[in-house]
């Protein structure tokens, strides 16, 4: 597990889905990831700029709070899936991604519910591991708690197993193992470049091209 | 002149120093690169957030004024030495910047005097194009709308050629021709990556290292 690159990302976020399935390209290649669970919704929200006033892991699940928006039950979902061993936690990841930035499906039980079948789960042990609820939300406190350790502040943000760690927004999906290495060696050289580079961002004007 | 990226920077900036510290090896290998102003004062205050209320270009030359901090005179004399040409302006902005970056003196009057007599500007010429001072002022004024135009909010930030454009923040200084082309390399790559990467940010409590 300390060989493993961590990778934080949120069911939201579209940059993060990108980034997962590029870990995926590579995890076939040999990579290690470790998926872990960072709120967009908790981190970035205002009222807890300054300090954590308030946690997505103390909201209800109505899917109409602003205060997850959504995103809570996903999570509690991935640390059901990820129950039943590492690559059923994989598959769930991008089955439920894919539903919802691919298919644009909402983050609902119904999506979740179709993606743990088309991920293979055991769906009983699934829905068992999702009513203890309790249990769900303090793994995914802990995993937030570790974000917030480390700083994440957007997703996907990859910390490397010698400790660097970056927020990285791309906008092409790829599932070429190529290109994939490609975009993944651009990036650790630039984490680990001895010009010390904190940042490189776009001009607001400028938009990424599109592939 | 449109074979060239544009750099944007302001005096205040340590990473802009950088910056145009790396550009000047790159321009000695062949590179081409016009100095640009851009005003962090002007265009990060919060007051300038939704449209522009203010221009550091109508400020007082005041060096306490919270609205230019001392950074309009230096940009006023920049544009003076730039009208004894290319050589004589990146001699005096180098020579500036070191002074205030290097050796920590502040943006005063006579350590800009200082800069050009360094920089073997002609001096009588350089006091007389101060003294044009609402023309310097229209020039930084066209300078800054441009930089509005292509949406820069921090400094360094080069313009390519091809239109790409990004801010870029390293923390190391280098005068080295091989590590210059080497970080310039992995800066316009990214730009230029199919991927479409809009920012590449490191986690907030995980600085680059320092070489």
């Amino acid at each position: 597990m300390t060989q493993a690159t961590e990778l934080y990302f949120d069911f939201l976020c579209p940059y993060a889905w990108r980034g997962v399935e590029l870990a995926a390209v590579l995890k076939e290649g040999g990579e290690a990831f470790t998926l872990r669970h960072y709120s967009l919704v908790e981190g970035n929200h205002a009222e807890n700029a300054k300090e954590l006033t308030w946690r997505v892991t103390e909201q209800p699940l109505d899917e109409g709070s602003a205060y997850q928006q959504g995103s809570l039950r996903a999570f509690l979902a991935s640390h059901a899936a990820a129950l039943q061993g590492e690559a059923a936690h994989w598959a769930f990841t991008l089955a439920l991604f894919r539903a919802h930035h691919e298919r644009k499906e909402p983050l609902t039980d119904d999506t979740i519910q179709a993606a743990a079948q088309e991920a293979g789960l055991d769906l009983n042990a699934f829905t068992a591991a999702l009513t203890e609820e309790a249990t769900r939300r303090a793994e995914l406190r802990a995993e937030l708690d570790a974000a917030r350790e480390v700083g994440v502040f957007g997703t996907p943000t990859y910390v490397l197993p010698t400790g660097e760690a970056a927020y990285y927004r791309f906008e092409t999906l790829t599932r070429e193992p190529a290109q994939a290495r490609e975009w993944w060696t651009l990036y650790t050289t630039m984490l680990t470049s001895e010009a010390g580079i904190g940042t490189i961002k776009r001009a607001k004007n400028r938009p990424p091209r599109r592939a």
